[in-house]
Formats: structure tokens, C-alpha cells, sequence
């Protein structure tokens, strides 16, 4: 049996296992990442646990091994000034865990590491040109054209989180005015609905003491005009945002990832119709937006080694 | 000697010739498109003109043909309703031509023709990662992403033109509202002239009895403070549109064409200005922006032909 090995590195936790080339994680392992603020330590420990997990399939082939983390440069395979993790500067990743292992590690950011995941294992299967946009905490994206990820010539293509919605817009924390993050992700929906109780009560969530993507989603589940108009104006963003990139890449396939893509059709369903006003007739009626379809657990280690797969192949 | 062959098909004018491996364009013939209603006959023609022109290099070895038209689709090797030409629905062009001659042929729309000249003879040479924007009538677009074409999922990807940058903003020929291309070409510059002529007429511009962007751009390098303003206007949308492509392919370059990009540093040095500022601090300071390097009488053959190159190499 192939086996691929992934790792996807966070600023609390970084998991790692074994997936087959179907896409089943057979074994995997977590450690904190913060544990470590000295790198090597952390490579010292991640490469015990995997030949640990590797152990177990003695018989089995290691096609390679992928690694998903922030600030992730692929070309270098180093990751560069990541504000979310201790490690400062450029950390040459690839090399330190390449002292351990014979076979081939890839390393590159988690949104690229999970498009490459929906197209190996996922909702965009055999799909060679796709989006992924993971809506989390901020909006990350990851492009795969002519069945390869976009890069850039830098490494650092896919920041569609940062294509600019609303001019003289929201401040972002990137220090620009309107990036499509500060409307569409979860810090995004929440704050836009704090500007629209500023200005009316009428919600059931003027009653609660915490507002959170899920909170909003829930109401809007069970109704509340307000919570539904929350999602109808962060979908009109998001499709704006994403009209603009299908006009330069025109993907078959966006996949929508994280918290607010949970929300299922209540953000799916008004991204599409938004979407398709904005497009250039060209591209109207062509192109699906779907829900990830990787097992949220797995997820992070799906992507990462479906880089692996990706080399191989 | 190895060459390639290109034809540029235009509404008015289609022109064909013989190129080298440096770029340069040996022999060259046209004809009037619209003097063939009929698709096969047009066929004919430039292929008898194709064969006259390779008879004189009879000891070449002739690698392909390139074909840069409108509505092009490089998948199916088809031009499919071409509202700037007279042959109607879905034409086999590819097909047609492939009746004629053994090397491959291949098709595109010719702003990813003139990006893939660009990549092989001209300002992007070597480069993998590219936009070609040509400002003429409209805007066209062509993007090289890891050495190859961007063609989408559907043959159709490189709108940029169709990106929107003034939510509300001008009526489009596409029906949308404030598509860069409203801006950002022969078309829109003039029209932004004729708005600030409505409000004042301190410009030597307010004496002309036809504007046309050559005259803003001569009135602008004769210091009228109205005709620097207006390319100042256009620089803004342009470089907004343009910051909103390189967050998601992030090129090392971006090469500007046409009549417009014939103004110079008129356009290319407030675009950049405005670029940069709303860019992700990423990418900032790392993209250039380039007038095209090939000589404009032969472009359009050097663009057709350089797809040749592309298939043999």
C-alpha cells in the first residue's frame, strides 16, 4: 500500500498522519506547537511521531510527505516571518525535516494545501481548475490552474482574502481599506453585525451576550430577518470578490471551506446569486460553489498530503 | 532553420507570417477578413498565402502554427460567436486549417497570444509567471501562470477588463456596470476627457473638435493640468484592477500594450503608484510594470506564432 505522510502546522497545534491515495487518514498525532520555540526541537519531535505512525505500516511505500503552514513558501521551502508562530525569520523547514527522511517533503501554505486536498481527494476530484476558499478566522485561498497550484513568482499567490470589496471600506489588519476578509470570515460577519445593531434592536440577537458566526448562522436558521440580511450582505461581498477572480482564472469549481461554509446554503446560496450578477455573461450558469467535502477532522492533514500525491503523480 | 507560423485574425485585416526562433518575422502577407463571408473560403486563401510565404524558405523546418483571434477557444480550437466577425456560431477553425498542413496548429484569443509573445521573444522572456494587458478599443487580458497559459476551465479566462472596479460605475458593453475597461482603454480615457470637459474647460483639450487618447496623451506631455488629471484618473482604476489580479496570481511582471501603453511613463508611472497602494504589503515593491517589447507592426504575427514555440518546447 501508498501512504503519504502530512502535516499541518498552526499556531496552537500542529497534526500529522498517514492517508491513503483515497483519501483515509489512517493514524494520526497532534502536539502543541507553542511547545517548541526552538525549531529544531520541533522537527526533532514531529519526525519521532511520524516514522512512530510510520512503524505501524511496515509494509507499506511513503510517496512523500506534505506540510501545510502559515507565511509557507514553496519555491523555498522555508517559512518566513509567520506572526502566528515563535519562530522568527525564515525557517528552512523543508531541509531541517529532509535530515530525517529520504523521501520528498513539499511544504506550502493551508489553502493551497487544501485546494490540492478537494482536487485529490474532495469535492473538485480530476477538476483542474478550481478555487478554495477557506473562511475562517480571516479568508485564505488557494488557486489550482491547468491541474497545478498557483504559486506566483513569489510563492505568496492566492490572496484573494485581500482583493479590495468596498473602497475606503473596513480597516484590515493588513493596513489597507476593504479587503474582502474584513467582510467575508468570521471576525468579518460578526462585526457586520454589530454595525447593524447599532442601528436597530428588532433581532434575536440583540439579546445575546457573545455574537459569533455560529450565533448569527443560528438565528438566521431559525429566521431572524436581520441575522438573514447579516448573510445576504457578507455573500454580496464574497460575491463580488469572487467574480473578480473568475474573471481572471475561470475555475470550473469554487469550494468553500471553514466555519461560515457550515452555514450551508444561507451563504452559499446568495454568494451564487451575487456571484452571477457580477460576472461577465461569459462565465454566468458555468461554475459551481460547493462545500469542502473533506471530513472537517481530517482536513489539515488531507491537504497537506495530498501535496505528496501531487509530486508523484 | 526552424520556423513558426502565426496569423492574426482581425475584424478588419488578418496578416500571417513566418518567424524565427528570435522573434523575428521573416515574411509577412494580409488579407481583408471581411472579404471571405464564408469561413472556408477565408481558409483557403490564407493558406494558399501561408504555403507561397514557406515556399521561399524551402530548406526550413516549419514546428507549427499559431492562431490569435477573437472569441477564440483554445480547447476545442473553435471561434464561437464573434461579434466583430462575419462568420456566424461555432467555427472548427483549427479543423479547418488542419485540413491543409501536417504540423500542429493551435488557437487562442489574442491577448494570450500576446502574453506567450511576450514570454518568448519579447519583455517576459524566461518569466513563468505574467499578465498581459493590451489597452486598445477595450481591454484584453492574458495571464501566464507556471510557464503556461491561463485558459480556465472553459477556454475563456483573462477578463480582466470585466473586473469590476466602481461598483455603480460606468455602463459596460457587457451589461455590468464599472468594468475596468470602462477606464482603462482608448475608449474610456476619452470618455473620462469628455466628462471633465463638462465641469470645466481650461484644457487645450476644450479646442479639439474630436478627442482621442493620442490627443490627451500629446496635450498631457504638453503639461495641460486636465489631460494629467484624466490619465491620472485612469491610472487610478487600472492599477486598482491590476492589484486585484496580482493578489491572486501574484506575476513577476506585468507588460502593457496598445495605444495607450504607448503613452509611456503618461500611464505606467501612476499606475504603479496606484498599484502599490493597494496591493498587500506582500507584494509590494517586487512587480514591474513594462510598455511591450515587440515591435508593434509584427505583434500580432510574433504573438500567433510564439504559441508554436510553446507546443515544442
Amino acid at each position: 500500500m501508498k501512504l503519504a505522510v502530512g502535516i499541518d502546522i498552526g499556531g496552537t497545534n500542529t497534526v500529522f498522519g498517514l492517508v491513503d491515495e483515497s483519501g483515509n487518514c489512517l493514524l494520526q498525532d497532534a502536539i502543541k506547537t507553542g511547545d517548541f520555540p526552538a525549531v529544531e526541537d520541533f522537527v526533532n519531535e514531529v519526525q519521532k511521531g511520524v516514522k512512530g505512525l510510520i512503524s505501524e505500516y511496515k509494509d507499506s511505500e511513503i510517496v512523500g510527505m506534505g506540510i501545510g503552514a502559515p507565511n509557507a513558501n514553496y519555491y523555498t521551502g522555508t517559512i518566513e516571518h509567520a506572526p502566528n508562530l515563535k519562530w522568527k525569520g525564515i525557517v528552512p523547514l523543508v531541509e531541517l525535516f529532509q535530515g530525517h527522511f529520504d523521501f520528498p517533503i513539499s511544504l506550502t501554505n493551508d489553502a493551497n494545501a487544501a485546494a490540492m486536498g478537494e482536487r485529490i481527494y474532495g469535492a473538485a476530484k480530476g477538476i483542474d481548475d478550481l478555487a478554495m476558499v477557506t473562511l475562517g478566522t480571516g479568508l485564505g485561498s488557494g488557486f489550482v490552474v491547468n491541474g497545478e497550484l498557483v504559486y506566483g513568482h513569489d510563492g505568496f499567490a492566492g490572496e484573494l482574502g485581500h482583493v479590495i470589496v468596498e473602497k475606503n471600506g473596513r480597516l484590515c489588519g493588513c493596513g489597507n481599506r476593504g479587503c474582502l476578509e474584513t467582510y467575508a470570515s468570521a471576525t468579518g460577519i460578526v462585526k457586520t453585525a454589530k454595525e447593524f445593531l447599532e442601528t436597530s434592536s428588532d433581532s434575536v440577537l440583540s439579546d445575546l451576550s457573545e455574537i459569533t458566526s455560529k450565533s448569527i448562522a443560528d438565528a438566521a436558521l431559525e429566521g431572524d430577518k436581520m441575522a438573514l440580511d447579516i448573510f445576504d450582505y457578507t455573500a454580496e461581498k464574497l460575491g463580488f470578490g469572487l467574480a473578480s477572480m473568475v474573471a481572471i482564472t475561470s475555475p470550473k469549481l469554487i469550494v468553500l471551506f471553514g466555519g461560515l461554509a457550515q452555514s450551508g446554503d444561507l451563504i452559499l446560496k446568495p454568494t451564487k446569486k451575487y456571484m452571477e450578477q457580477y460576472l461577465l455573461k461569459t462565465f454566468r450558469n458555468k461554475i459551481d460553489i460547493v462545500p469542502s467535502q473533506l471530513k472537517a477532522a481530517d482536513a489539515a492533514i488531507l491537504g497537506a498530503s495530498s501535496l505528496a500525491w501531487q509530486s508523484v503523480n
